[in-house]
């Protein structure tokens, strides 16, 4: 496996206009959001640009939760600007989106369905070298910082899909924890679901000698491989952060401690599912998000409707955590264990009921919406929910249990409600 | 921080000769040691390299504890074969002098000193382009397969040094566990507890916040940069495996589990120390090596007088971390009590007495030899060692406690004894 390199420490961001100069860049495309445009993340990065003569261009025109569309606008964008280095400093919406610029800028006379993941797009794998990417999260989330993979939501078909190569992981990842000071509560609560979500699926994922078929070339094996003794470390160490830091981080944003730490996290968990890969939580959250209704969450400063990441997986988590505890009950009970759950008493077989009830208790105290029913969903829409889970077969076959649709069908039905 | 490519798995070196063709190799050096070429580990690649027409050149004349002599050699071999890729199948000392073959070869008009570093030599950065080197490592000691370190000792001055840049850090690790099984005892103790040494100083090292000078371009920056949350994780999570496989690695040849977690093991130190760096029980080392006198070890199938390595480090390990505990007691008393000690009634400015015995214990457990008298050292010797340390600068100043030189003599003396 390979990990990405990252560079830590609160005020970090001042160097990257050196970090660009060393990588003798002259042209450079920052990419960015309306919202972020104007928060300080944006504004250290400016800074350090300016006192290293940087010369770039801003694209803040990223969407959030980006699209088929949105991605091929910043496409159009790094085409035309012919950059030889790219900055993207946001959340995974932005690091994303500039992953994908960064990819068919560099190769023009591609489709646009040539990367996209099989069986939606073609998966071709990238050959065509690309520019350096720095990545400057500002959530503390996705770990895209860390990752090989760009998502959208594809909107003709309704569902999320992406872009997995390695080829397309950010050359240098800042993780300064200045930036995450600004997040507003439910970005902070959200972006850290994601991360222990990461670091649950991860942790319970396929082992990688399990897996099957697994390419005989070690170079057509995926980014995905299944969990390993490495992204163990990776996804435990997340996990015992989200417990101990993530209340903490969302109930005050002084708390630079549990913010600093979940930062850190983020990055931890994306470089576990990263190798080893996601699975049910995450492939149900694509339609979850594909097919969103109405719902617009709570300090989200944007004028379309959407179901953050971190939401659209953590809402089924119970669920299917409780459904693949068969298979690792002493991991799942692991898992629950380092939540906070006493299992001095427990018995194996209840591992996913008890880190189902742990998860339902731990999103409870966080004010989380009571399941899929709360944000617009209703029975009625379950085969439409299932429909759109079963191309994510590249993460969902990482389950440890088998699905078929009706497995997918019961694990949305008991997810509409949590408490 | 960068983290080397590894994979790990019983049986992974048998893909080596796909990796080879993958990456387009068409001259191969293959270097071992005599005792080695005889052994299943390098007939593994053998056979690999067979089945996949791969044509190589083996180089089997490695030094166990590599001098300035024996690197000049590989070299020299590596200069002669205009190889177009490099695979190392040993220990530290058959990797780490692939990775100076692998260098000097790529760069012939440089002199050996060019590269060394200073003060011994000039410690120039390295900008030429080397080939792959595949490092398959058979012993669980220095994690070479992950670092950018190769280490000799400098005959005439009497004293190890080494050649420390990223771009010597090889290509791709193999860490597969079979290697393992056929390690005599006291080759699996002294590699473990170079593991054990390697996740004890990165874990107490300097923190990365407190070095100065700090270069302000992070380019210039050194490979050892302190410790810092990310080496951390990996230092913790090797403690622990060394903590609970270490002494049945040693006892029992035939406990894969174990064998193969230590294996993992060094690895994981490799990279938490690659990164955050070695302190006292290295920098002291290097003399205690570099001046043995008549010590031969049991196990090792070699002609000449040496102490090796994990050793060298280890014996000095009870009395550096009583010395540095004042700093960061809280992270000595962790260690300790990962170690085994129960730390429920310690009070914190014991931590480093505390480490200190447990670390006694361990040791007189494993039959280790009772402290330097034991290897050959005596008093007198002790102003010879002190000098000795004095050129290791590069790793002794990230002592979390600065020494001056009767601090070392009294570390040294200290030393003399264990039991
Ligand atoms: N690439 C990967 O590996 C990966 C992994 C998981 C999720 N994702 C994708 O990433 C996207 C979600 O990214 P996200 O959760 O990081 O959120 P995001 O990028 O969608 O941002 C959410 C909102 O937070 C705001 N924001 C971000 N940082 C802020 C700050 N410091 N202060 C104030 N406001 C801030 C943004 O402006 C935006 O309005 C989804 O599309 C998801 O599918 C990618
Ligand atoms: N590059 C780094 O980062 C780094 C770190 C620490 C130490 N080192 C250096 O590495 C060297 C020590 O390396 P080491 O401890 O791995 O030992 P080693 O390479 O010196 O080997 C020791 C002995 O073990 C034998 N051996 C190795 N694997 C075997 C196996 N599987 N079965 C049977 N016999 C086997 C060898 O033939 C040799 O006789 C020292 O020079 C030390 O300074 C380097
Ligand atoms: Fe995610
Ligand atoms: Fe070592």
């Amino acid at each position: 496996m390979a990990i990405s390199n990252i560079r830590y420490g609160e005020g970090v961001t001042k160097e990257i206009g050196m970090d660009l100069q060393n990588l003798g860049a002259r042209r450079i495309c920052l990419m960015t959001d309306k919202n972020l445009s104007k928060l300080p993340p944006v504004n250290a990065v400016l800074n350090s640009l300016a006192k290293y003569g940087i010369n770039f261009q801003i694209y803040d025109n990223v969407r959030v939760e980006p699209t088929d569309q949105s991605f091929l606008d910043a496409i159009q964008f790094a085409k035309k600007g012919e950059f030889d280095a790219y900055v993207a400093v946001g959340g995974g919406s932005v690091i994303d989106t500039c992953k994908a610029a960064n990819l068919y800028a560099a190769s023009p006379s591609s489709e646009f369905l040539d990367y996209v993941n099989a069986p939606i797009g073609k998966g071709k794998p990238v050959t065509v070298p690309l520019k350096p990417l720095i990545a400057v999260p500002t959530t503390s989330g996705t770990g895209s910082e860390t990752t090989g993979v760009a998502i959208f939501d594809f909107k003709e078909l309704k569902v999320k899909t992406g872009i997995a190569s390695r080829a397309i992981k950010p050359t240098l990842g800042i993780i300064d924890p200045l930036h995450t000071l600004s997040m507003p509560e439910r970005i902070v609560a959200n972006s850290g679901f994601d991360v222990l979500c990461h670091a649950l699926e991860s942790y319970t994922a396929l082992p990688y000698n399990k897996r099957s078929p697994c390419p005989s070339n070690p170079i057509n094996r995926p980014a995905y491989q299944g969990s390993n003794p490495i992204s163990d470390v990776w996804a435990l160490h997340a996990l015992r952060i989200v417990a101990k830091y993530l209340k903490r981080a969302i109930r005050n944003p002084e708390d630079r401690e549990a913010r600093a730490n979940m930062h850190l996290a983020s990055a931890f968990a994306g470089i576990g599912f990263g190798n080893a890969g996601v699975h049910l939580c995450h492939g149900m959250s694509y339609p979850i998000s594909g097919l969103v209704k109405t719902y617009k969450p709570k300090d989200y400063n944007v004028d379309h409707s959407l179901v953050p990441h971190g939401l659209s997986v953590v809402l089924t988590s119970p669920a299917v955590f409780a459904f693949t505890a068969q298979i690792h009950p002493e991991r799942h009970l692991e898992a629950a264990e380092i939540l906070g759950a006493d299992i001095r008493t427990a018995r194996i077989k209840d591992a996913g009921l008890i880190l189902a009830d742990t998860l339902r208790k731990f999103l409870f105290d966080l004010n989380v919406d009571d399941g899929l029913a709360a944000i617009g969903y209703s029975k009625a829409d379950i085969p439409a929910l299932v429909k759109g889970t079963l191309p994510q077969e590249r993460v969902t076959k990482l389950s440890p249990r088998p699905q078929t649709e009706e497995d997918l069908s019961a694990l949305f039905e008991a997810s509409m409600k949590l408490y």
